[in-house]
């Protein structure tokens, strides 16, 4: 009953609730998972190796990259951080919908290598909500706050490249539409190829 | 907040269970109205002008068609059947999905004027229960059921030209698919122009 898993690929300002929306879609159902990324940086403590990331050398890196072996990687603060092919594809084999939180030109990537997966855009109600959420943490400087808020604006930007925009308004809502549109992608008719080819050829059997 | 409405595009084998369908989204949900088709063929017992159709001569069709005032129609048994563009626009932009149940040809020119709407198919769950539906009536004759039966084995031809394929096993459950549907339709990004160009206008005054 299960067949393939979706990829979901999750983008939007930092401060749009990216993180808790994804907490509580993995909380809340056991039909998805989280993509694992594979990244250069030392695992910080309590990380451990194949659950927040896969710790690699830059020697091992650079050679996934040469191999084909990564959807995409960026390089960050002098890191490379990218998403393993293996991981992802055993997952959506397994029927699970892998779920990616990325930004715009990583979802790009995702997107030309994966026309079916589902991209989506999470956006607080108001560039002022976005404001007092990220001010609101207490936990930044004025000039990370800053910093991001500029960020959002670039971001803004590429909006129309995601399939669906969705308001995180209320977040248990919003976990409930997210989980509505994947539930609707899963009966689309180009991801029920074996479903459509099975009642046709049973019902062809009445052909007169 | 509501937005412009949804075009709707019901198919199915007779025996689907499309009628009941349809009834049950009209009842439940105040945001569906059924599209008014236009038709030459005389009103029943109790059939009211704007209601159950719009009854027109075959005239006043015929000037419909030359003034490209239907969306689609179609000739059977006789008598003219048609969809008038005027009516479904009206309730589109009053923000309310509109429902339209047809078969493929239709469904075919629906997509081709309206690139937005959405084509759904809906299935019994096997050719087995779909013959067991329709046997189970008691009302049709067994030619009559025989033709249904073959008339569903070439409508199987067209499954994928609709964009969702929802297999109808419990009722109660397929109303609520099919809503989830509309409502994660709503949600898709080139329906909330608006919406995202407001949110980027916001944003882009934290550009730095």
């Amino acid at each position: 009953m299960a067949g393939k898993g979706i990829l979901l690929v999750v983008s939007g300002f930092s401060g749009a609730g990216k993180g808790t929306l994804l907490q509580k879609l993995l909380e809340k159902y056991d039909t998805y998972v989280l993509s694992i990324s594979a990244t250069t940086r030392s695992p910080r403590e309590g990380e451990v190796d194949g659950r927040e990331y896969f710790f690699r050398s830059r020697e091992e890196f650079e050679a996934m990259i040469a191999a084909g072996e990564l959807i995409e990687y960026a390089c960050y603060v002098g890191n490379y951080y990218g998403t393993p092919k293996a991981y992802v594809e055993e997952q959506l084999a397994l029927g699970k919908d892998v779920i990616l939180e990325i930004e715009i030109q990583g979802a790009r990537k995702i997107k030309e290598c994966y026309p079916d997966s589902v991209l989506l855009f999470l956006s607080p109600p108001s560039a002022e909500e976005l404001r007092r959420r990220l001010t609101g943490r207490g936990t930044e400087s004025m000039e990370v706050i800053e910093n991001r808020l500029s960020r959002a604006a670039q971001e803004a930007q590429g909006i129309e490249d995601y399939d669906y925009f969705v308001i995180n308004d209320n977040i248990e809502d919003c976990v409930q539409q997210v989980h509505q549109i994947l539930e609707s992608e899963h009966s689309r008719s180009f991801r029920n190829g074996e479903r459509i080819g099975k009642i046709r050829e049973e019902v062809g059997k009445f052909q007169k």
